[in-house]
Order: structure tokens, then C-alpha cells, then sequence
């Protein structure tokens, strides 16, 4: 229960893609907390019993909700939304899916998948992966964004300037997020809850799980602010990194290639090490391990490495 | 003193380039440990004293020389070279530099810039940054590789399949590497040291520091290994991560522009909150600061991430 929250944007309180015409949810102002009951990217087509049935199935045109819009009094284009995100209410459930045709590797990776989660909401102990595995759990919101300026309905697929579907494994509690506000009252929306994520998402999706979510949205006028920033004052990994790391590399001209290439390779030895088939790999990848740009200075060859925590099966 | 080591690199064997005709300074068994003294990447060129005038002029054909090579016994194509990184001796002094034409943001920064770095070698505490800040250390080697298959001499720039200026800032003390080998014997040479850099090495300097390095060489066989990888059985980033972090997104289609506007308003922002000079953070946040991959599957657009330490300025 939030102590400090003020409003409340109730499930059913939510839209799909942005557009600067939708009606607001709620009016707020400067400094409210709001209590944010999010879907998860299925929204609730793919709960505790998904099958791969369930997700042939899927009716994309109601993927990706997000709970809003919040229009706050005064926000003009030119100023930045300040979001402190204050905590995460867990469900205890979500999912993992290979969409076929979505993906880092969705040339080899062809075939749908699932993998359905469950986990102590409570303690969020690491979560059991069935074909081998326990994942380090820190929910973040994968969706948090405001309406663009450009009028019309936008997908809510791609990230832009103002926010939206970043899917940075990072905005956890805690963190204070910058959004460029490019619309009168900014309108405000959220959603796209993850369980846990490594940087890149590589196959997709990420523990993809319904939770509530509050935050705290203040202006900062006239910030000029050219796409989102955050501030975090904990460390980011200190849940997963404990035993280190298992890391391959991609080398080569291209970092879109060599973040292709780390990752085949990573996937490639957890079924060596761990018999674990690529398609698993491929999921459990996505929703712990982290592509990194190690350098991009020494021409023509740039570095990607894909970093797998070794606490998974420790 | 390495106690364990059974031969001794001296820093006049060193080579310039890759090239498998090159006499080995070394013939080693698998499972020797070699004590390698290695020069800093401007071959001594840029020492304590150095300045803008050392700068520019700069012999670059001394650039970037390695200690080696080892040709190993019973090395051949196929194999993989175990690499298990014991120790760095650091010297104490360094400097990071912006080289014309060199770096991410070359057409931003076309002047020299130079920064002398002196540290304490014996307690690795964090280094003053004359222009504001300290910056946590942690001593890698920048190149370490096998000469290539592909006959005659080639630049020590860019890194290949066999290695080489990886500029990876985790291969630190205590990591295994594995690298595929090429040529009989193997040929392993390092050199490169950096007392500190970030993910990225984004102005194309690090914290350059001479130093000697101590590391096992071991063979395994038909490897068959496609890039280098390795293990590391501690975490990464607690020497820097205790303050969290000040991140900046660059988001769109091209990962390589997207990582130049995250690092341009990692720039700004570093100018904005500590009236640092846009030069004096481009090697500051090549030192220390990290570009991360947050989404590569939310098409369209890519989300790339700079990640600055806050514990520089806590």
C-alpha cells in the first residue's frame, strides 16, 4: 500500500501506443506520487498457464499497454519531466517468450517459445529457470514514456527521444529518470513491468510480469534536454555479479555484427557447459546477461561482449 | 617478484605489429608462467614529464609495442591458449590522451589534449583528475593476442579473431582468457597497460601506464574457438559502482550513432554539473565511463547507454 500517493491509475486505465490527443487519465500536479496499477506487455493474455498455444494466439494490437496518461499542470515542450520511481509491487508470476520474426536473432531463432515464471514476490529470491538456472530478480518498468509532438497514434514498439519502450534494465527503485517533454501537461504513461533483464533484451522479451508501480512526477522547467537520462546513487549489479562472469566477444567492423556474434557464442557455451538446448540459452540470455560496447576506438574493429553471471549456476 | 614465473620477457623484446614470421623471444611449455615487462602504449615515448610538445610529436611507428612473442610447444591452428592473468606491477605514472583522428567524437575533438596521471602503484587508491575528480583503478592489459594466420605484418590497431588491442577492461588480475590459435606456436605477446578505462575507451586513450604483468600460458587442444572469451570468478565494477551512476541514452536506428549522442551529453552534462571543460570529460569519461547496449530489439530504435560512476566526484 502506497503511503504517499495521492491518485491512483487503475488497470483499466491504460492505452495502447502514444498520441498527444488521448484523453488524460488524471490531472496532476507538480510533485504528486501516483500509484500505477501496470499490465504486463501481454496485457494478461499470457498469465500463470500460457501455453505455446496461448501465445500463437496473441492479439498484437493489445501488446504493450501502458498505465496513463498523466497530463501534469504547466509541463510545456522545452521543460523535462522529473519521475522519481519510488517501488515495485510484484506479482510473482510472468513469462519469457521467442516471438518469431522479433528478436537479436530472429533470423536463426525461428520457431515460437515460452518459458512461464514463477517467483516469491516477497523475498524475490532468485527465480528457478526450468531447463536450468536460477535468475537474479530487480524489477524495473521496461515502458516509461510521454507523448511525442509529431500528432497522431505512434507504435509503441520503438524508444524515442521522449522515452517510451527503452527497456533499460536499470530504472529500478531508487532511480531518478529525465523525460524531454515535447507536449503540453508531457502525458505521462508507464507500463511494460519486468521481473529482470539484461542489457540488450536480446531475445525480446525480458521476464515480462504484471506489478504496480509508484513514482513521483515533478517539472523541471525549461531543461532542454535532448533524449532521457537517470540518475541511480546504488550500484546496478550487485544482485547478480557476486561470482562473476562467463564473456564472449564479437570483433569486427560492425557493432550491430559483433553484438550478433558475442551473443551466438555465448549461447554456444552454455549448451556446451550446461546441456542446455539454444533456444533455453537463447531466453535465459535475455533476461540476465548484458551486451557491452568494450571498445569502439580501434579502427576498423569494434568490441561487443556479451557478459553471462556466473551466479546463474553457481 | 614473481616467485612462480620460470622466464622473463625483458621490455627490449618487444615487437611492433602482428606478423607469424616474427622470431619468438621465448620458447615456453604449456603451463609455464611468464614474468613480461611490458612498456606503456608510446613506448616510453609519453613519461612523467611529457606535454603537448611530446604530443605532437610523436613517433608512430613506435606506438603500441607488445612484449613477445612466446611460441608455445605443440600449439597449432585449432587450438585455443588458456591466458590466466596473475598480477600487474604498476609503475605509478600514466596519461591519457586525445590524439587527432582518434577516439569516438575525432570530428568534435580534432585538438591534442594530454593529461600526466601519477598514482599510487602500492595502494591502487583513486587517482586525481587535475581538472576535478578521482578515478577508481584497476590494472589491465589493453593488448594481449596471437599473431594471425594471414601471412606478413599487420597494424596492432585493430583487433582480430586472435585478439590483440581488445582494450576490454575486465581482463584484469585473476581472469582466465582463451584465445584461438592461428599459427604454430601460437605466438603470444602483451602489452598495452592501463591502470584504468571504461567500457568503450571512448577518446581512444585509457589511463596508459607501463607496467609488468605476470600470466600462465597453457594449451587446449582442438578448441576450435571462433573469437576470444573469458571468465571472471570475481565482480567487475564494486571498486566504482558504490555511488551509482549518471546515465545519458543516445536512441535510434544506428548503434554507433547512438553511442556518440550518449557520450556527447554524458559531455555536457559533466560540463553542466562540474564546469569541466567538453576536452577535460572526453578523457575522463574514457577512463572511467561505461557504453552499454540497453535494447537492440525494440525496432526501429536502439537504446545505447553511457554510464558515468558518480563515486568520481562523491
Amino acid at each position: 500500500m502506497c503511503i504517499v500517493c495521492t491518485h491512483t491509475i487503475h488497470r483499466a486505465q491504460h492505452h495502447f501506443g502514444w498520441n498527444r490527443d488521448f484523453e488524460p487519465a488524471l490531472v496532476a500536479k507538480s510533485g504528486d506520487t501516483i500509484h500505477f496499477e501496470c499490465l504486463d506487455s501481454s496485457g494478461g493474455q499470457l498469465g500463470k498457464d500460457a501455453t505455446l498455444h496461448s501465445l500463437a494466439n496473441l492479439d498484437f494490437d493489445r501488446i504493450n499497454p501502458v498505465s496513463g496518461p498523466v497530463y501534469v499542470e504547466g509541463a510545456a515542450p522545452g521543460d523535462a519531466l522529473k519521475v522519481t520511481i519510488r517501488r515495485f509491487v510484484p506479482s510473482g508470476h510472468g513469462w519469457t517468450a521467442n516471438i518469431p520474426g522479433f528478436g537479436l536473432l530472429a533470423d536463426q531463432f525461428k520457431e515460437p517459445a515460452l518459458h512461464v515464471w514463477s517467483y516469491d514476490a516477497s523475498s524475490m529470491a532468485p527465480a528457478l529457470y526450468g531447463p536450468g538456472g536460477r535468475v537474479p530478480l530487480k524489477p524495473f518498468a521496461g515502458t516509461i514514456g510521454l507523448a511525442p509532438a509529431e500528432p497522431g497514434l505512434h507504435s509503441v514498439v520503438p524508444p524515442r527521444r521522449v522515452g517510451g519502450n527503452m527497456d533499460i534494465r536499470d530504472l529500478s527503485a531508487g532511480v531518478t529518470l529525465y523525460l524531454p517533454v515535447e507536449v503540453e501537461g508531457a502525458l505521462f504513461s508507464i507500463g511494460d513491468t519486468h521481473a529482470a533483464q539484461g542489457d540488450g533484451e536480446v531475445c525480446g522479451t525480458a521476464i515480462e510480469s504484471q506489478m504496480e508501480v509508484e513514482a513521483t512526477l515533478e517539472l523541471v522547467k525549461d531543461a532542454r534536454l535532448k533524449s532521457p537520462r537517470f540518475t541511480t546513487t546504488e550500484p546496478v549489479t550487485r544482485h547478480l555479479d557476486g561470482a562473476g562472469y562467463e564473456v564472449t566477444t564479437g570483433i569486427g567492423p560492425d557493432l550491430m555484427t559483433g553484438a550478433r556474434e558475442a551473443l551466438m557464442r555465448m549461447i554456444d557455451l552454455l549448451g556446451a557447459e550446461h546441456g542446455m538446448s539454444a533456444t533455453d540459452a537463447y531466453l535465459l540470455c535475455s533476461v540476465c546477461g548484458d551486451l557491452r560496447i568494450s571498445e569502439i576506438v580501434d579502427a576498423p574493429n569494434w568490441v561487443v561482449s556479451f557478459y553471462f553471471p556466473r551466479i546463474v549456476f553457481a
